[in-house]
Parts: structure tokens; sequence; C-alpha cells
């Protein structure tokens, strides 16, 4: 039994062949060498499921490997010990996931809202079932960020960590930055090279870092965080003149997600905010996503990577095979959580209303006599001290771009006094409000 | 037995509590519910040793622990199921981990030097005595860089390394650049400040980035690197005109080591080098230590953090320890090789002189007619293309710095134009050459 142990290889099948799909075949075939004289045995390719199956050519050295459109007969077959799921969508991938479980699999999985919906229910019905599983590629593509968290700084405590989460938004922003271009046609032509989708939603109001962040809060904390916790705003009120008011500051505009730790709970947010031109977050340009996390005892640590595409998610896929491959072989008694914490425990939110910050507040008004002071007067009623006014040369005086920045205040009298402000008919939109995160 | 395995702790031993000892027992106590959690079991410090243990104040909280001025009794005290090795250098160190090894313990260390030299021994004897062994506080400290090659990017094929991996002469050299000060003044300064030792050799000439290096080229292509593989050369020649010369370029100057791997082997080197200044790695400043890597599927990724202190590394330390805690428990068949490949090829080592680079070539000289021409036609005879001349403003014409940068072309030409110019009677120092690395 031992030796049988020792020489088994480890079979893995594949339910989904679409971009994550077929980036993790093309590792697992062209780099199969690398990956056996890591391990010390094979990880074999034996099951390939996928609708459109019959019109795939399959990567020379693929191997033995069974194809089929039902992706019921691969979660069962009994030569397989892992199966990925990588269908996308929470409906068959859920139905995936659960009958891999079920029938003694250990499941790796791309899918972030999957996980960060069910994530808990799920690893719960693994470990009862005896089987593993690990979704690293759910995060930042081609970042280890999960292997990070639960293993590579597993003794420190994490007291903050800010990302940039989605690709499609920071390359939409740093385009906007680069070429003093509007949103509405960055947005366009980013949809034009398929770096943005048809309907851009999910990741221009926000929604898809959000699953991100969720995640990453849960594995960095303990605390189960769901997508309904995070205060989520979309980056589509963004200008140009944005970036040149804020590159006065001597700072630049990410969406930023955000999520910290106090004694009492977490907070957590996702949403464009201010970061200084030398913080090493603001060094993330176009498609690359980045996590940076600050520890009570490592310090700051921070990594970086593509967000997304086949191959850099397949890495992320092929090294959770890897590793569960190892524990399979192994067959622990005790299964080590994919969520970095053992147990989980329910997440304690605070309101993000209470934290005090400076803001950078963008108004455009119809130009006359009296808005400053106007503006000002209702900032002191709320107890908010200005810092600075900014105005750089312009031509529409019906459509005036101008900044206030005000030193650190709470949120709550952040929204209350925008609120007020924005009723002034001398508005020509409604003032946007950013926080200015110069802890990162 | 199982409900038995389930059920036990770990206990952990510390050789060493200097700067990385006590951070790590720190760490230990002051996280020990979290650590607990995570694990899904106890960490228990069980045992101490320190030459001057009866004059350390140990933290509250450390629980039932002994107390030893004798490592041996330490390292064979039956209830120590992992020993730490924190002593550094490499003669007691080694025999720490030797005997520890030879008692079944197993085994995490922070000696670079130690595993640079001998870690492909220890860790025979180690998996020979079906022993753990962890050594990922060797390099960078703060960055959890050994996790990430072994884990997090496994199944991705790397080709590509750079990285500063020493932290005083980033320090040294992010100075110069700031303040435009000399390397005498700014190490002076740095040894006052505690940045650097009273005998800088083993930072400034290189010697320590190169142990670290030999381990992550080890790590990252599964070939045993050795310290007498990698070309080194110090910091101690950068001036301040470098920078000033290379910011007009677009650059900047790093201790850079690198490592690049083709079909033929591989090619290591510490040395200072132009970086872009738009390069991440760029963006590391001061005591900071960052890796980039480049895979042939995940593309590029880099991760930054402190590269040393004692709780920074004692992160480190006691994450090696918890992955190691419950390979422990659940007594592993198959140990998992700490060099991230279970079987190490030699190193092919290939010269870096074949390799192709644009060059910066700095001249001091005595200034008169004809010497753009005497070095341009040196140039020319081993078929070296100029691509820029640079001169700044300078007072002293008898000590006149300027620059020449070339067109890529193969190191062994460079050095050989080089040593010839550097025998012109107008040369006022010996001319400086320093690749330009365009591709991080």
């Amino acid at each position: 039994l031992l030796s049988w142990r020792f020489m088994r290889d480890v079979n893995v099948g594949i339910v989904g062949l679409g971009n994550v799909g077929s980036g993790s075949l093309t590792i697992l075939t062209a780099n199969s060498g690398e990956i056996a004289r890591k391990l010390g045995f094979r990880l074999n390719v034996r099951g390939l499921c996928s609708r459109t199956i019959r019109t795939k050519s399959l990567p020379a050295g693929v191997g033995e490997v069974f194809t089929t459109t039902d992706w019921f007969e691969l979660v069962t077959h009994p030569d397989i010990d892992i199966v990925a799921e990588l269908v996308g969508g929470t409906t068959v991938a859920h139905q995936v996931v659960d009958e891999a479980i079920r029938h003694g699999k250990s499941v790796v999985t791309a899918n972030k809202e999957l996980m960060a919906d069910c994530g808990l229910e799920i690893w719960s019905a693994a470990s009862q079932a005896g089987v593993h599983l690990a979704f690293e590629a759910s995060v930042c593509g081609g970042i280890p960020i999960h292997h990070v968290l639960r293993d590579g700084i597993a003794a420190d405590r994490i007291q903050t960590l800010f990302g940039i989460l989605n690709g499609t938004c920071n390359y939409i922003l740093t385009e906007i930055e680069r070429r003093q271009a509007k949103f509405d046609d960055v947005l366009r032509e980013a949809q034009a090279l398929g770096y943005a989708e048809a309907d851009p939603t999910a990741d221009v109001e926000g929604y898809d870092a959000r699953s991100k962040l969720a995640l990453l809060a849960t594995l960095a904390f303990g605390q189960r965080t769901r997508v309904a916790d995070i205060y989520t705003e979309g980056i589509r009120r963004i200008s140009p003149e944005d970036f040149e008011y804020a590159a006065q500051l001597g700072y630049t505009i990410r969406l930023l997600c955000g999520a910290r730790r106090s004694a009492d709970g977490i907070r957590v947010s996702v949403r464009p905010a201010l970061i200084p031109k030398d913080a090493i977050l603001a060094s993330v340009h176009g498609g690359y996503n980045a996590v940076w996390v600050r520890g009570a005892h490592g310090q700051d640590t921070f990594y970086y990577g593509k967000g997304a595409g086949p191959e850099p998610t397949g890495v992320a896929v092929v090294s959770d095979m890897m590793r569960l491959a190892r524990d399979v072989r192994e067959r622990r008694c005790q299964l080590s959580s994919p969520f970095a914490y053992q147990t989980l425990e329910p997440a304690r939110i605070l309101p993000i209303e209470d934290e005090r910050k400076p803001w950078f507040l963008r108004f455009r008004v119809k130009d006359r006599p009296g808005i400053i002071a106007a503006l000002a007067t209702t900032l002191a009623e709320w107890a908010v001290s200005v810092d600075a006014v900014l105005q750089l040369p312009a031509k529409d005086k019906q459509n005036l771009p101008f900044v206030i920045t005000v030193e650190a205040a709470p949120e709550h009298a952040i929204r209350a006094a925008v609120r007020k402000m924005g009723d002034y008919d001398f508005m020509a939109d409604a003032p946007l409000a950013l926080p200015m995160e110069t802890g990162v």
C-alpha cells in the first residue's frame, strides 16, 4: 500500500474549456516535465469536458484523455482525483462543484462569484467529504495572493489590505490619465480591444472587484465577509480633470479595494480613491492587479501581476492542482482550509461612515461670485475644514470644474455636506467626493 | 491514534535569540491566538536557547518553556518537534541543524550562507531522517518568495528573475540618488544609523545578495546554483553623477540580482545596473527588497517587502513553522522539497560575457581635445556602436565625468574595450561600465 501511494500519479479533469480552461490545459501539457520534477510524480490530464469539445483541437502531448460534453460523466469518473471547475457563472458551476465533492473529488475553481456567495458552504461540504478545495484563480489571476495569505505570511496579523483587483477599471483609469481621454471614449475602445465586455456593468460599477475583495478580506481576517457588506462605488464619474487636479496634489486615482481591521471589527469598501503618486500601488498601470498588505509584524508587503488572461490564470489553477495533488496522495487527516483559517468567524462589519480621512471634492459649476463662500460655509456647518481650493484654467464658464480638498473628516459629515451642496442652483453636476488614502 | 493526531499541538524550540529569534518569539506569543485559529491546533514555544538566556526578559504569555544555554539540550529534547536555527554563521549553526535532524526534529532556518553552501546536503540528510526543512527567512525577510516559487506559481516555467536583495545597498543607492551624496558619506551615515555593519564588505561588495540569489535561482530553475557560479560586482564605485546621467536617459541604478534561463543553461549575476525609471523595480526605495519574476505562462509578477528586521523576518520563520507543523502532525510520506523541485539538477552555468545588452560607460577624464574620438575608435575596434554621448556641466576639467551609451553589444567586447580605454593617459579614473537592463 505504501509503495502504491508513493508511485501513484494524480489525475485531473477539467470542466469548461474557455479562456481559463484552455490556458490551464496548455500549462499542464507544455510544462508537464517541470511540474513532475517539482512534485516528484506526474499530474495527468485524464478528462476534459466542454459543450463544444468536438470542435476543440487539443494540444499535442495531452496524453490519454477522455472527452465528454457531459460534466456529470467527468465528475463521477473513477480515475479522476481532482476536478477543475472552470465553467463560470453560479448555476451549472455550483452543481459541478457539489457533485464532484459528493463523488469524493477534490476541487479547484476559478469562480469568484460562487466562492464569494457560497464558498463557506462548499468548503463545509468538502471537509465533510474529506476532499480538498482551492480557489487561488478566483482573485487576481497571475498573483498567488491566496497562497501568500494562507501560507506565505500566515504568521502575521494583517491589519490593512488594499487592492487593485479589476484590470478593466485599471486599464480605463490609467488611459484616462495618460491621454486625458473621457471615460465613455476609453470604455468604447476597451470594448473594441476586448479589454471590456459588451455589458461592462460588473467591471465599471465595481461588482467584480467586490466579489474578489469579499474573498480576500475573509482570508486576511478570518471573518466571513460577504459582498453585501462592502460599500461599492464605480468609476463612471471619473474624468480627465480629476486626474489633473489629483496630480497637482501629488496623487493619482485608482479603483481601490480596501479592508481594514480594528479591535471592533472590519471596514470594507470598493471605490475610486486618490492615492499618493509615490505609493507603490500608484505604479500599477493598465490591466495589472496588485495587493498591498500591512501586517502588525511583517509591516508592508506588495504583490503584483496580471489580473486575468488564460495562462496567468491557468498558472493559478494548475498551482492549486499541484498543491492538492500532494495532499490527495498523502490522504491528509486534517484538511487545510482554503480560507486560511480553519474556523471563520462571522464578520463584524463597521460602517465606513465613521472613518476620518482627507477628501477631494470636485465640483462643476455655472460660474458666478460667491460660490466658494457658499461651499465653505456648508462645509463649516458639518465642522469640515477646507485644506485647499484648486482651479485650473477652463473655458466653459457654465461647466467649470474645480476642487476643494478638506482635512481629515468623517465620511458621514462629507456625505451630508455634499448632499446639501448638490442642491445649490449653481451646480452643473452632482459633486464628486473621493477619499484621499494617505496611508497606502 | 487518529484522535491523538488530531488533538496534538506542535512544540517548537528556538536556538538563538538575537534579532530574528526575538522577533519570532514576539510573534509566536503576541499572535498565538490567530496562529491557532489558522492551524486548527496550537503552536507552542517549548524551549529557548541562547548564550545570554539568563539576561533576556521573555515576553508575557510565552507559557511553559524551558530555557538553556546549551543548544544540544534543546535539539535533543523529546518534547520538541521543530527546531528554529537562528544562530547565524556557518559553524555552530551547521552543527545545530545536523544534530536536530539526527534527532528527528524538523528544522526552520534563516541562514542564507549555510543554505547556499550546504543546503542540498542538509535537505538530503533531512529527507533520509524523514523530517522537514524550510528556510523562507533566508532571503528577503518579509517577502514570502520561497512560498511563491515553491507553491504559489509552481505551475509556471520561470524564465527570468530579477531581485533587489540587499537592503543596505538599496538604502545607500537611493540615498546617493535622493541627496546627490557620495558613497562614502552615505555609508558612514548608514553605519551610524545601524543600517550598515561596521565591516560593510558582505553588503556593499554584493556577497550577501549573492548567497540569496544562489538560493532563489536554485528554487526558480531547479538547478543547484552556487555562489561561485555568480558574477558579482559591488556598489562602491557608484557616484551621484551616475544617477544624474542615468536620469537623463530615463533610468535609475540598483544593485540588481539577475537569473535568466535559456535552453542551454542559466546566467546569474549580482551587479549595479541601469533599470528604466518606469520599471516597477525602480519604485523600490530604501531598505526594501523586491523580486520580479517572468514566467513562460504567468508573465510577470512582482513581490515587495521589508528586506530585514526582527519581526518581518520573524513572520517568515513562524510561517515556515506553521507549514511544517501541519506536515509534522500528518506524518507525511513524501516530504516536500524546500527547493521547489523534488530533484535538483546540477546547474548549467553559461558565461554572462556572451549576453548582448546596451551599456552605460562612465568616464572621468583630464579634459583635452580628441578624447571622444579616441574612445569611439576603441569601441569601433570591438564593433560596438555608440548610441549617445552625454556630458553635464562640470567645473573640474582635470576630473571631468561624462557618459557614452552604446547599443546592444556582448559583454566580452565591452570588457575588452573598457580595458583598453582604461590605459589612455587622459583617464583620471578607471572607466565604469554598467549594463542597461531594458527588459525588467
